[in-house]
């Protein structure tokens, strides 16, 4: 199928868009339970990046649903390949200078690695939101975890279906310990001198 | 399959982006045969914004095709599949800020439509970069006609596969009559006063 494709050559690249934006880019990834709070943290993570003129984005299931991958399932393969082109999709985020924030249940190591190898090691970096499924439960924050209980909804992360912890995440979050805006500190902590260069 | 998600509201906004960023992005859509000049002029396009501080992005087929469109073909089906995922790539893209600029044949009519019709008229830009099929193929820069013509490649636009022209491109480049830095010229003369906000 590739045969008679040839990979371009661009005059500006990802490191000249760096240098435009006084800023590297990587790949921020939230993995963690329906309710965690994820996108709670992404999104304060998000404006506090804006406020320091750091450019981000933020990818999103719940929002990239719509678009992109709105012809995916969520069957086991049709997860897979929702992640798949969400790394990919990342990868050429990345490489026009933006940070990238993703926000996604994630549930299990294979996917995740998968994601790793796509936008590359050096570029990736793991947050493992961790709330318990007790807590998760507790908040039940849209309801979901009820219809799941009641066999209302297939395939649910943590009751129906598993959830693979990272073994060794770049960064650990535990929100029944942590307010958002010491999650966001922590997280900024971490990642500051590989991403801030101005 | 959408039952169970919720549109989720961010704090930071494409304005913000692009206020950081002092500029409005727009998708910029190259549309022409094979050889046509396209990805020349982009390239071209795309040094010469970034000379003047606008942040840039190039969507390729080329390249496109081995990371998040790997899985597709060139069966009629895949082209259109294709092309949306790119469509919708761009619209994250322009969400984030990124002036995005894309090189395709895009040979169909109603693909373009459809392209259209997924980042929103207001953010589209369609560039016709018209080059005579006698040109192209005189041209042959990939060798691909010579195999077309040969039969070695089945679907190929120009030569066994309609390519349907542009009815009214917002820019019309004739690569015959144009060099490439008058053809950029020709489009940011265009595109200046609604991209360049500094």
């Amino acid at each position: 199928m590739t045969k008679n494709l040839h990979r371009q050559q661009f005059g500006i690249t990802r490191e000249d868009r760096e240098s435009l934006l006084n800023q590297n880019s990587k790949l921020i990834w939230f993995t963690g339970l329906s309710g965690s709070g994820k996108s709670t943290i992404a999104n304060a993570l998000e404006s506090y990046l804006h406020d320091r003129e750091i450019l981000t984005y933020t990818l999103d299931g719940d929002n990239i649903r719509f678009g992109l991958n709105k012809d995916l399932t969520f069957s086991a393969a049709d997860r897979t390949e929702n992640l798949r082109r969400i790394a990919e999709v990342a990868k050429l985020m990345i490489d026009s200078g933006v940070v990238t924030i993703a926000s996604f249940i994630s549930p299990l190591i294979s996917d995740r690695e998968m994601i790793r190898d796509i936008v590359g090691s050096e570029n990736f970096l793991e947050v493992f939101v961790n709330t318990s499924l007790e807590e998760c439960e507790r908040r039940d924050v849209k309801g979901l975890y009820k219809k799941a209980r009641a066999g209302e909804i297939d395939n649910f992360t943590g009751i129906s279906a598993p959830y693979e912890a990272p073994l060794s995440p770049d960064i650990e979050i535990k929100t029944e310990e942590l307010a958002v805006n010491e999650a966001v500190n922590l997280i900024y902590d971490h990642i500051k001198s590989t991403i801030v260069t101005k």
